[in-house]
């Protein structure tokens, strides 16, 4: 089924402890098509400035993804976003961040896109994220990210935006923010009865945690000696997440529970190189092998 | 087969965000101990003063604990530990340590348990852990913990101890600090060059690994939403995991699976109250009920 992202397209500087990568392709909606695309096709809708180069285009050209809801705006400017990790790398530290583009009136999305079944807001203002799903003509499953900064600073209009969505992709610290809850299981629980039916706690380096009115999965990250960068891993996430739900057109919760380990196995994929280079050249098949030997690693495997 | 553990006994005071204990039975060999006997008998070896109250001897005696390796010095102090937990819980700030018997020679080994095949060396220092080793006489299987202390003053000797021992149990920021590697799979190889043929990383509310040169298994924690206190998380889950491999006699890769499914379950709820409240009133049969609960949480189940 189709699948349509909307947030963020950027020009990224990163540094980590294992090298560095200066105005290299990033953003949460490109992380994400790029993990999702293993799976099924993606309908991408954002907006680039007038410096967007043209070598980007072409990467972003090497996928089944649908530039029709690509806006350019000639006399403005991409969202850029620099940004440092060191130690256990767990925590980027934002060096700048440029909203340029983003600052402005939000992409439209397509008439052709409306119809799009599975939808996945990336990280922006809720107002605009339930904007967008007013536009909507028959969603099956609408999956939102969210950050701290909206939980602190627009709180209300996002537990508006909670009401009308399916899922809620977030971060421990965030979950934590948002319910005033430590206990991560408990924070999960308090977030179901703010209207998501499906909430999934993204923990980085240590997995992932899916809480439903059913019960709990829970996950361990892929365990990987060859992480080096990182940015992108909760979109990566997201995005293998999504794509298989799209391609297996299923949102019960066996489904989900395939579909989280697909986000595990691709968001440790991306992360094994700077930028969208591991994706780019890592094959469907290679990241299917990878879930066979995630499984092998566990109790159950 | 028979199981040994030494390790401190002691009178432990707990604050955390759920309440406070104060003089309550605590201790490596303790936790390790109760954890231990839902699968197999335990033999102790230890030491406590002449203030060692009754009623915690009543308390060892509600599991298959052999007692005969208790010693107890009239004229000494047990040894006391107290601490609080904040937050997330996943560290203590110890506020006082008094050593008191632990600072005094080393507890005896009894003769009748020299012929132990199980053996489990709880965190103390490591030539005092060579030592024990040297005196039995047919060990199958020897773990070890350690902690930051000995890392850091006691290098030498705590490298001389990992070529003896089988296995190393440690948390992932010793993990971190005994290799210089921040990558905890890279750490967790690193460990196996220095001797020991497993190596279990614990790592909280996060869950544990284990690296083998077979290969990894990775496990996230039991999610709970009933955290009260997790003084001895680390040696109820060493106890689950050796009560089970010295019950089922086995050291293949597959038992030692198992078994740190019934560590993670142990540790799950030692955590769930105060002192060895849970663990006294909790039943076998509901550890293992907890186990399929468990597994049926994770991607496989």
């Amino acid at each position: 089924m189709s699948l349509l992202v909307t947030g963020s397209i950027g020009i990224d500087s990163v540094q980590t402890p294992y090298g560095q990568a200066s105005d290299v392709l990033g953003g949460s909606a490109v992380y994400f098509s790029f993990a999702a695309t293993y799976y099924t096709p993606v309908r991408l809708v954002g907006a680039v400035g007038g410096d967007f180069p043209e070598e980007f285009r072409k990467v972003l050209g090497e996928r089944e993804i649908d530039l029709a809801g690509l806006e350019t705006r000639a006399a403005s400017k991409s969202f850029r976003w620099s940004g440092s990790y060191a130690g256990d790398m767990n925590e980027a530290e934002t060096l700048e961040t440029k909203l340029n583009v983003l600052a402005e009136e939000a992409p439209k999305l397509p008439e052709a896109f409306r119809d799009s079944a599975f939808v996945f807001l990336a990280n922006t203002h809720p107002a605009l994220q339930r904007d967008l799903v007013s536009q909507l003509t028959s969603p099956k499953l609408i999956v939102c990210d969210t950050m701290n900064l909206w939980i602190e600073t627009t709180r209300e209009e996002l537990l508006r935006t909670l009401r009308v969505i399916d899922g809620l992709v977030l971060n421990y610290g965030e979950a934590r923010m948002l319910t005033g809850e430590q206990n991560l299981l408990t924070a999960g629980r308090g977030i179901l009865k703010l209207g998501p039916r499906v909430v999934v706690i993204k923990k980085g380096e240590h997995g992932a945690m899916m809480v439903t009115p059913k019960g709990v999965l829970v996950l361990p990250a892929f365990p990987s000696e060859k992480v080096r960068d990182p940015t992108g891993a909760g979109d990566s996430f997201a995005g293998g997440m999504m794509g298989y739900l799209a391609h297996a057109d299923r949102t019960d919760e066996a489904a989900w529970r395939e579909a989280l380990v697909r986000g595990t196995i691709t968001a440790s994929i991306n992360i094994e190189d700077f930028s969208l280079n591991a994706l780019r050249r890592t094959k469907r098949a290679d990241a299917e092998k990878r879930v066979e030997q995630y499984l092998a690693m566990m109790p159950g495997g």
